[in-house]
């Protein structure tokens, strides 16, 4: 009975596309809700995709030479005050523990809801010389904002997420960090989870609180709608002036350390099923997949079925995550299921199989069958794995490109947005925060980023007329 | 001049236990103090630790079926309240969150110092059926209790560790799960860690809150002081009443789960220091080393030196974790370095070595300088690898059988105690908890465990002089 439900049919997208998301998050089993509003329980599936994804990137971040390390959850009132803006940034969001076991806490500890007040805090006691630098550290943990309203992955109070916090010698070497970073996140984004992503700057108004600058990844969802997916800020020397991180320089004199920082969190599950879902369920990128091939015997009890069926599966694991379905729940309702799941390919093994030493692959981004010889199995599936990362992010770019329009004026903007719904808008900006607010009043949009990649499109401001420089995306952001 | 301090002496174990302890801590770089009473920041070398331990036994617990979840750090008070010997075991140790952004929260939330309640809460929601059974699910996360004396790793405001949560058919699997985890752990300490320990039953005094029966694998330090290592808990169906966690049973009828509970934490690092390290700094069980060889060059001016260095270094990375050191630090100071850091293998070469195709190998355990020919180098390391980690579980475990001592009565505990100093010490027991209460006082010892290896050494408890038929180890706990 319980298992029946995960199948009934889910809200189509065109007709409710947050409605949709809702049903996926909790028919692919991904997350339960829980008794603290805005905080949810991660099921075994989600968690499963949101281990992949830790694990892989990981590796990127060690290679380039950054260690992990592991900050209190507690941040002292005092440690968080001492960044003027950091602390108008994060103040209004911070979740307050005033009780230790049955005692009124003399300094109230805000549940960290970012851990740069901890770095700088750590880093003024563990760096004393240049011999010290670069610090180059790294942390997985969870974090804690207190949203007003919630969407599971998009937007909860309490969220999983790697922040890395570095510390150079020079300005210099700190930004050249913050860009590497950004472009970690911009090909990991590309390569393991086949989302395209726009690489670019923040404006000014939507910089994180604290930074001299930010840099962003954007991604496109299914209904034109933007999600930021991966931030890396440069400091400066800011932070370390405000929490005295100095060092011994070259020069025999002392020095600020330049600081940056960067994350990404859960919301890029959230980023995988708006980008790559569909009517059936999630899609899934297959090197992010818990199971990237499940195997369905068919007709399991006529004899040799069930044996080729696990033969095969022994075979597949050695190369892929692959798993059997041995339940007596019926193929269909089997097929459903793992579709539901995002599993990218179904290899269904029966009878009529073994007559021919054959067996069927079923694509789930294109519902594509494939009869294929059992010899050589292996290389055919990790084949179609790629193949198949290929062609969802073929399909995310051409939605990206299609629903991106260029417009010269707040009436073009309008025009566009009545005409054709949400999208990245391409247009040219003054860099006056003004002209930023009145297209937010205006046409609803607000700027994603000043992407890497500048097109001159115009030589006026969309907003206001005067000369322009910047291309702007812009869109409504999740 | 940071760096030198890394290497100064540190104070010798017979002098001061607890500074030994301090020293290594501190000076091997596994941990920082920050401005949050009894909360650590974990150095990356530590956390390299705790990773590799992480992952082993994450493999291990994989292999054996469980899953991986993360559940809310918040817990609801009303939530807490729900079981009553677990409230009463937990509430006075809560860290409180009353405030949500500028907001007085209507109900507090708990900072998680373990998450039974969160389990159970979830379970009530997912389980249905029996073909939802059993739900064997684990988490990696940090929980908070507010202690009021903390030392790093061994008793910390906020811990990092792992909880198992499983859900149950019957009484007897649920028994039978944790009895396994039990195991899972010992072997892992033994295998692993190279950490002996003693597998057996709590107390009912010595009990986890809510519990039905607790085991626990107890470890020596070198001092001769006892360390909880894990603990496995069957709950019976107790919190499965208490959160009306029932499902459809193979009868037709309604049954409640029945459940089990099991964690290690970081203090397993502090075990590693306390059972291996010795007056030079840490000694690292192979297995969870960081860095297992590390490679330093000597005169590495000299022509062809640093380049051979390099060269065996690459080649040891394909089997071993190994590193070279090129700074420009005497071999002196380096020596003394990665002694503080329990490296369990240092190699050295130098122009002599070049010539004679050959290089000293040091054990950190020993100290036993071999010389080697270059020529199957790798299987040459590995195999002393291997060969360290059962020298040091064999150190170990002849200090625990050196320091367990028989007694008979109240006057031989404190004699033995006089006399010897702490130890483990095995004496008969009625099961009177008024014994247990008794032997606290008058003795300063704490019941450890009823050990699964009973070994009857009397007929009446060491206590009361009742007739007895329990073993106990007693001993005084960190």
């Amino acid at each position: 009975m319980a298992e029946k439900k995960l199948v009934e049919q889910i809200t189509p997208m065109e007709e409710d596309f947050a409605q949709w998301y809702t049903d996926i998050v909790k028919k692919a089993e991904l997350v339960d809700y829980t008794s603290v509003k805005g905080c949810l329980a991660i099921r075994p599936y989600g968690y499963a995709i949101w281990e992949l994804i830790q694990r892989q990137m990981d590796d990127r971040f060690k290679a380039l030479g950054h260690e992990n390390v592991c900050m209190p959850m507690f941040i002292p009132e005092s440690l968080l005050d001492k960044e003027k803006d950091h602390v108008e940034g994060f103040a209004p969001e911070c979740a307050w523990v005033t009780m230790g076991g049955e005692e009124q806490l003399a300094e109230r500890l805000c549940v960290r809801p970012t851990s740069e007040t901890l770095f700088c805090d750590h880093y003024s006691r563990v760096i004393q010389s240049y011999r010290d630098l670069p610090k180059l550290y790294n942390q997985w943990v969870s974090v804690v904002r207190w949203e007003k309203t919630t969407r599971p992955f998009l937007r909860t109070r309490e969220f999983l997420w790697q922040e890395g916090h570095t510390a150079h010698e020079t300005a210099e070497e700190a930004m050249a960090e913050t860009e590497q970073m950004l472009k970690v996140y911009a090909s990991f984004c590309r390569e393991v989870l086949n989302m395209p992503v726009i690489e670019g700057q923040k404006t000014e108004k939507e910089r994180f609180a604290g930074a001299v600058s930010t840099y962003t990844i954007e991604a496109m969802m299914h209904d034109g709608k933007a999600l930021q997916s991966g931030t890396s800020h440069y400091f400066g020397d800011g932070f370390a002036k405000a929490f005295d991180v100095k060092f011994a320089d070259r020069n025999g004199g002392l020095s600020y350390v330049h600081q940056t920082s960067w994350g990404v969190s859960t919301r890029l599950i959230g980023g995988i099923i708006m980008t790559h879902g569909d009517d059936s369920g999630l899609v899934l990128p297959p090197k992010v997949a818990p199971i990237q091939v499940v195997v369905i015997p068919i007709a399991s009890h006529k004899p040799g079925v069930l044996d080729k069926a696990r033969e095969l599966t022994e075979r597949l694991r050695k190369v892929v995550r692959a798993r059997i379905d041995e339940t007596d729940n019926s193929p269909g309702w089997k097929f459903a299921q793992y579709e539901m799941k995002g599993v990218p390919i179904r290899l269904e093994v029966g009878p009529r199989d073994l007559e021919n030493d054959q067996c069927v692959l079923v694509r789930r981004d294109s519902g594509e069958k494939t009869v294929c010889p059992l010899g050589g199995i292996e290389n055919t599936v990790a084949a179609m794995l790629d193949d198949i990362g290929q062609s969802i992010y073929d399909k995310a770019l051409e939605n990206m490109e299609r629903r991106t329009y260029d417009c010269a004026s707040v009436e073009d903007i309008n025009a566009c947005r009545a005409g054709k719904g949400d999208g990245f808008i391409r247009a040219m900006w003054c860099g006056d925060r003004a002209c930023e607010e009145k297209l937010k009043e205006e046409c609803g949009i607000s700027s994603r980023c000043i992407p890497f990649a500048q097109d001159r499109i115009g030589e006026k401001c969309a907003c206001c007329g005067r000369p322009a420089d910047k291309l702007v995306i812009w869109g409504v952001a999740y």
